[in-house]
């Protein structure tokens, strides 16, 4: 099931890789439309993996592949009725968001990482497909924003730690905390929570 | 005659990774050079091996970090006679392109890599390090234009596998993938080619 | 020893990210000022690792973590404070600098890398996180800047292969080095070095 998940994650944020790199340019081919799909869907677990020490996922099994290549097929065909329903694309990458901070963490304990590197390495799978995809169209991160966005993985993170020590079972516990990292960026959107401001300039 | 092939392309990026650097920005000093030169010429390759659980090459074999040396000295004593065959430096780019593209596949498919996901670590190898740079230089990947660049790579990297499966020797097979990632990328640069618009803004 | 340095330079190196990050954009967030810190601390020593096929140390020893945590929440609070001595800011970086240097080019060479690739992983071991740190701040990295920077790693670190060669005590080996980095960076300070213009447009 975690396997169908994560496929199904693969796919909706090449669709949001590549409906990025469409918007945030004046023109772009077929090719840095599939590559910032690509970018942005492995880049997180990419990394979180090497760091490991393991190979990525991607690289035995084409499933990742395909994923990606229907969600840049998909975006082509659909551009125009996925963007009327851009609130739906936010629904699919904040779920995304939740399973992939999840299932970073309980690869990286799996693994024997500390817990608290094991919640960072969560939180990479998670976020940095994106920050890569947005370094490479020159755009300031979208984590940097003020948006309601890495903290939510955060807590997600810190709460599956914490129903881990006091023994909730494995299920139970990522199905809580996937729900709350979803819950929190759903209610930042709709009451404009936002950071509090470090510094203006 | 592989190793050859691979100096020769670490020493070709390299030039092409020194005049990057010089012409992009007001002013360089001579690390800055350097320094994009190195991560031109070495960044697909070493992402690659990464990814592959390996050791990259310029780490054991000190003849890369010469060739990189050579090919900063060169791009500094010779820049200005450099620019004039600007076509013969687009050339040996191009030429170390396909070299790459061809031996990043044959690596990742000896070490147990599904094919597809060998043509995307070839294709990471020809063109991972020329993005960094990019992005060093705070410009748009050239990836993102619309020249044939990668679609070249993509061409001769599924042309190899293409081979393999039916059967062709290696070295013919290597000799055709190159060729064609040469012949497509130069006949586009004469006729014009580029990959149709997906959007206009 | 060795490991307290270490240290010292991770919540050091928290500090200067935090501060780039606050003061190079309007406005920032908690965790965009958390997350530069961190990529600019471990940044350059877990690309040296992963290059040496070794599990990054934070991922198992949460001292590094609580170090830059420590470092973010003394930019919090002492930012005032800690911008008017914008000077001791600019030693503890360059003494980050040094340790980070040969601590690097240590462990490569401790690990049966090639001396010249130890010299290159030590000199990325001490400037890589600084470089993400500014790609992501959409700046041109600073070391491509005319200031003495790099410069100073890569005396430091050849100097210490020679003293190596010369067969110097390791640890005469290690202060020699580091405070010929520190004593280069600082000096050019004073006295306005830079290195030579290669061109002007």
């Amino acid at each position: 099931m975690i396997y169908w998940l994560d496929l199904i994650g693969t796919f909706v944020f090449a669709i949001s890789g590549a409906l990025a790199a469409w918007d945030k340019k004046m023109y772009h081919d077929i090719f840095g439309v599939s590559f910032t799909a690509f970018v942005t869907s492995i880049g997180g677990g990419t990394l979180r993996d090497l760091i490991l020490g393991l190979r990525p996922l991607w690289v035995s099994n084409p499933n990742y592949i395909i994923a990606i290549a229907l969600g840049v097929v998909v975006t082509i065909l659909f551009r125009v009725y996925l963007l009327r329903f851009r609130r739906s694309i936010f629904l699919f990458d904040t779920i995304g968001i939740g399973f992939y901070t999840v299932i970073g963490l309980q690869k990286a304990l799996l693994y024997g990482v500390h817990p608290w590197a094991a919640v960072i390495l969560g939180m990479i799978s998670a976020i940095f497909g994106g920050v890569i995809r947005d370094m490479m169209v020159n755009e300031i991160p979208l984590i940097f924003s003020r948006q309601i966005y890495a903290t939510a993985c955060l807590a997600g993170a810190t709460l599956f730690i914490g129903l881990r020590y006091a023994g909730v079972h494995e299920d139970w516990n990522m199905i809580a905390s996937i729900l709350l990292v979803i819950a929190i960026r759903l209610t930042a959107l709709k009451k404009g929570w936002s950071l509090p401001y470090l510094a203006k300039k």
